[in-house]
């Protein structure tokens, strides 16, 4: 059997890579992924094979990884973050039923609902959703459904994509759906960045987060209403008694 | 500034540290946990002073980890999988307003959504929900509201603590709520043993999940409408056109 991983690399420093992500790297005849990413791995492992293809040729990325993958004894296709979340594992599962032959294993990485919480302070230290703005893959109108749901549940909420050049205004459009939930003074957050050159974060009510821009290098966090902050990080308490 | 880091370790063999938390880990004076994770930590790091408790001693053991760390330079708290996912950091924050002299740090780790969803395929390909259905902290009540509203969304649901002595039935209330909203055919899968000896997965439906008991080493996740399977893998698609 060829072998193909799909690995998740975290959020781009090389602090919070597996060790695992890291040994099935250095193993990699190949690595296949989005451009960006790529120059990121190069600076560990430069004299790697590398291919790339720009954003949104993510099904020609993952056919050409499976391709190679019969050339080359070991390939790997790299995602920012984790390979599941919003990442490129149930593509390369989908793109693998014309290549019987690879074996697809999926090295899991910390995504940005996990290192933008630690950067935070614990913003999911209770039951959360996890929601991507984009739809370029999915209607607005299941997003909206999903944000009232999220909302109305009283989730700790993550969003993953919340701008682009397109979309400026869909932050401002979520915030408004939670608001029908959720009270003006909820505690939220954004972390822009993270583990980069430039890492910041900013904590702020649900009022003041419907007025912000973000960029599409930011992950945008919602609190429940037991969320607090203590000493500038925001904290959603799992409800310990004996305090 | 005396320095407490609360480490995510992810689900318990080595590989799937991150190079951070190894590193804090390798750096501490003292690693404080629950008594089955520093029996795990302590494989790696065999010269390190440790202090643990036993399970329900969360409050206790948060707060003798913000004491040591005035008397030792720098102390860790360990967490299975993340720092931040029902982990201890939202609770050493809340502690820490005693002890204005630590500086609080969190490292976050893959936690059992992540590395589970590694094991199974890609169940969380799209928009998710994670919801512990452990009442001991949560009213029943809450937890129900969350499922129906996850299940009316179609999310892709990953429950964690499914089972435990005294809630021996909860995973089959939590499948009967999903029924009202979910098909019978939906795709589900659990792992066990995450990462450790004894890992195994299994693919089912929501129909078949309920009639499963779980014990506590289980991770429990359920498709939305669109999640099938693909050579005996749990796969949820994002919505990539041209496949």
């Amino acid at each position: 059997m060829k072998k193909l991983s799909v690995v998740g690399i975290g959020p781009g420093n090389e602090s919070y890579l597996s060790i695992s992500a890291k040994e099935t790297l250095k193993d990699s005849d190949l690595i296949v992924g989005y451009s960006k990413y790529v120059e990121l791995v190069k600076e560990y492992f430069p004299e790697k094979n590398y291919l790339s293809t720009p954003m949104t040729k993510e099904v020609d990325r993952c056919r050409m990884a499976l391709e190679k993958a019969s050339e080359y004894n070991i390939v790997s296709v790299v995602c920012s973050g984790d390979a599941g979340v919003y990442g490129m594992a149930a593509l390369v599962y989908e793109l693998s039923v014309d290549f019987p032959d690879v074996d697809i294993n999926i090295v899991p990485g910390i995504s940005a609902v996990l290192s933008g919480s630690a950067v935070l302070g614990a913003p999911i230290g209770h039951d959360f959703a996890v929601i991507s703005l984009s739809d370029l893959l999915t209607p607005w109108e299941l997003i909206e459904k999903r944000l009232k749901l999220a909302g109305e549940g009283d989730f700790c909420i993550c969003l993953y994509n919340p701008s682009s050049h397109k979309r400026k205004d869909y932050l401002k459009r979520a915030c408004e759906i939670l608001l029908n939930f959720k009270e003006e003074d909820t505690i939220c957050g954004y972390v822009r960045n993270i583990g980069r050159i430039g890492e910041e974060y900013h904590i702020l009510s649900l009022l003041e987060l419907k007025e912000i821009e973000v960029d599409m290098f930011t992950t945008v966090f919602i609190g429940n209403s037991n969320t607090k902050v203590i000493n500038n990080k925001m904290v959603t308490p799992r409800g310990y008694k004996g305090i």
